[in-house]
């Protein structure tokens, strides 16, 4: 499933922050539908085609279902594009890319790294991204004016960290197992070999970390729009940097390299990128 | 190092009641002195002779610290076996097994599964442990008379999950790379291949969701006394089991098997037992 790349929509900045608020009140509306499944006894489906195990909950669809009436109701010259419940183009030029639970391996094991994905495309990329967890009350937030987290005890400017050297830097990955096919292995692990430290299991958490300056890259593949759209403003616009595999902005692709700044960026790319004949 | 394996030393019920409370001070001390440098700048130490990497905070020590002088003053006749200022053999028969930062990999990614670990030996098992989780404000505690989750709005029963099959079990470990040597990593394949699903980055989170009903197993390597006693007690008293990968009470192997039933502990050892001749 690919997200359609148009013309780009321009947003003003007044726009911009009506539609970040909303964004805030889809997350609220998400995790409202989807706490009270966490570490409770959850009905888990099955879907068709998908492969070996790929659970969804009821709170994934309960959460889709709530965040997509909310936008047919305030917006619905808005196009959504979900995890769940499949695509509506919309006349506006804005297309809402949701995931209600990312990591839903971690939610169904009770771990408090998945979290609800909520980002405004504009045709072009996403202007607006929400990572929320609702568990630990933490809602990263990235916008061209700013990419901040939110907690109990307040909120926090978020900024990369600058890690020069990939061996200096720790790389971070959902699991070893994401990677499909030989080639895809090889180049992780070539990456793995020279960083400093990896450590698996963050599914988005990993690139929030890596927002907030803890964690240096995250370097991923298999992943959906619905994965990836709403954590590049975030890590953007914290000063850091999101590509494919090879530099480039084909994201679509599922390889993505997420890194702290320039130069360790470029030391990855030049491990994973495309060799002549790929 | 090992724990030393000597004569058990009864612990009557007042005693169990006295000491588990004490063990929530050592628990309140450690959280309160290791909170302020989560997620901050942490000054990182190299432990010499430990390898490639094994980042020890500032954290790490300040909590040591406090806990040692908590239990000094309260029974200076009681042992400590510490990860970072080893052991102390006391006059007691009871022995404090102290990990500060259990997951210290976890903690400088920012990601809040490390955890406070704190047993009571009693020279042949652990008769108290809590895993600590400070951020989270998460608090596990086992002892002969329960085993209990704390957290901000109440205490939860804790009880692991019956799950008759492998094919059907959530498996954990830290990471794929804490297998040594290729018979330890072929023994771990065997068990994540027959498993239904495979999750890394646990630390002492994972035995905390087995002994909460929402992971099956953990199967780890490497493990240090302090790595794994006060997450038996949590375990066993919520239903559960841990053992070698033998199935025996090995644990100074540091190779740990934890489930939540004995028919999966069963299936597990006999993919992770000793073959003739290992």
């Amino acid at each position: 499933m690919k997200l359609p790349v148009t013309k780009a929509r321009s947003v003003s900045r007044s726009e911009l922050y009506e539609l970040t608020e909303f964004a805030g009140q889809l997350a609220d509306a998400a995790g409202a539908a989807i706490l009270p499944y966490f570490r409770s006894s959850v009905e888990i489906d099955h879907k068709p085609g998908r492969g070996d195990f790929d659970p969804v909950t009821v709170a994934d669809i309960a959460a889709e279902t709530v965040m997509r009436e909310l936008i047919t109701q305030t917006y619905p010259e808005h196009g959504i594009f979900g995890e769940e419940f499949g695509s509506f183009t919309g006349t506006s030029g804005l297309t809402w890319v949701l995931d209600p639970i990312d990591g839903t391996r971690a939610f169904i094991s009770g771990i408090p790294l998945w979290g609800t994905l909520i980002a405004l495309h504009n045709g072009e990329q996403s202007v607006i991204g929400v990572a929320d967890q609702p568990y630990l009350q933490e809602r990263f937030i990235g916008n061209s004016l700013q990419a901040t987290l939110y907690t109990r005890s307040g909120e926090t400017r978020l900024h990369t960290r600058q890690c020069d050297k990939l061996s200096q830097a720790t790389l971070m990955a959902t699991s070893p197992d994401i990677f499909d096919t030989a080639h895809e292995k090889d180049k992780f692990e070539s990456v793995a070999a020279a960083a400093k430290m990896t450590r698996y299991g963050g599914d988005c958490y990993a690139y929030c970390m890596l927002a907030s300056g803890f964690v240096d890259v995250v370097v991923e593949a298999g992943l959906q729009p619905y994965d990836i759209q709403a954590l590049v403003p975030i890590i953007e616009n914290a000063g850091g940097y999101v590509t494919d595999w090879s530099g480039g902005n084909d994201l679509a692709s599922g390889r993505v390299v997420a890194a702290g700044c320039q130069a360790l960026l470029q030391e990855v790319i030049a491990l994973t990128g495309q060799s002549p004949g790929d």
